[in-house]
């Protein structure tokens, strides 16, 4: 790739196992209440949690809540709050970077990349994700759609954040997890794009052409040999 | 002190250091805040998140938000973010109990008495402190004035305390750090009372004989001279 002058990144299940993580949260979390009172199995409390987030989204704050409505209990504070605790604890231990994730952004920067981030969710949140992971520091832009009203979908996210470093969106490169939020928007936008395959999209084929990312990789570390 | 049966307690500065807890949490998210980019001293950052309590509460959600505000910064994610992340990494540290919280409650428990918390605040919040202190299993009964709508100005929510272990409230004795709350309401609910000297009102004197405590202890397990 030439005239590349900056790589975007998507951060879940690009910079870290976001995957994994929500896996292991959920589940320290089901236990948790378990041990605190809740009688189910732990099955059953995951699958409850997973619907609960299709129907109500992420970023709900009732997550725990509901399941105990849907298990016929009242409001619990104290299980609730076994599963908060548990929650945090296990956030903590599992928001860490790849490991390749580090040795290449320095990497990049190294070769004079600009490096920027383009993520969709709540600013605190994805800012939180960031300082967890120890990369608040590491972007010259971070681009998150809550603060702009504009998600991934269209290409305005994209030459937004092109435009925050002063490059075109054609001297830009993204990567990301997803064909139908950081590939498609990002080729709209004129950006060349790279599926990283981790986490739960990782085996998703493209569907039409607008889904056709230029460049496909298995970990972050591929992109030291693709942009040369 | 004969015929007592039970011990009820108050949570914050009376079974771990609450105030040094707050102090060390606002502190650290202050640093935080202005390593992210927050140009003020930590102690005017200090001074204002006071001064936010003061007016909004301890459970108010925007504390950082309304910081930034104040010193005329726009609302900025990545601030807040380090705040909060501060926020939880220092809350994990300072909730540990005093030194001699366990081994009085346990030898309180071995001697027979039923043990409870009458705590105000929200129930989720209090619940939380309980399991992070490692103490949600040594209560007989966990009062929360949010669960039950009463404070503990008056005497209901100490009533109501010893109603659910099944005793009179004579038979109970209260200790707290505050005498407006624990002690004004718990004696006039007929319980005896027991002043702990801890935290931001240690050197709080009785303005009135309602809130002149049974007893005035230094340290928790002071407790166990007084109930032989």
């Amino acid at each position: 790739m030439n005239k590349i002058k900056a790589v975007f990144f998507d951060i879940d299940d690009t910079l870290y196992d976001s995957t994994l993580h929500a896996e292991m949260v959920r589940r320290n979390a089901i236990k948790a209440m378990i041990e605190a009172g809740l009688v189910i199995s732990e099955e059953e409390g995951l699958e409850a949690v997973k619907e609960i987030v299709a129907e109500k989204g992420s970023n709900y704050e009732k997550h725990f809540d509901d399941l105990l409505q849907r298990f016929g209990y009242q409001s619990n504070p104290r299980i609730i709050a076994a599963g908060i605790v548990a929650y945090h604890t296990t956030k903590a231990a599992y928001l860490v970077p790849y490991p390749d994730t580090v040795p290449t952004l320095l990497e990049l920067r190294d070769r004079g990349y600009k490096l920027g981030i383009i993520t969709e969710g709540r600013s605190v949140k994805q800012w939180e994700k960031l300082i967890r992971l120890g990369l608040q520091h590491f972007f010259h832009a971070v681009v998150i759609s809550e603060d702009i009203g504009q998600g991934k979908i269209g290409p305005e996210i994209f030459r937004l954040a092109a435009e925050r470093i002063d490059i075109k969106p054609n001297q830009a490169a993204m990567v990301g997890d997803r064909l139908d939020k950081d590939i498609v928007g990002a080729k709209a936008a004129g950006m060349k794009t790279i599926q990283l395959k981790k986490g739960r999209y990782k085996e998703h084929k493209p569907r039409n052409p607008q889904e056709e990312p230029d460049y496909v990789i298995g970990n972050l570390k591929d992109l030291l040999r693709i942009l040369k």
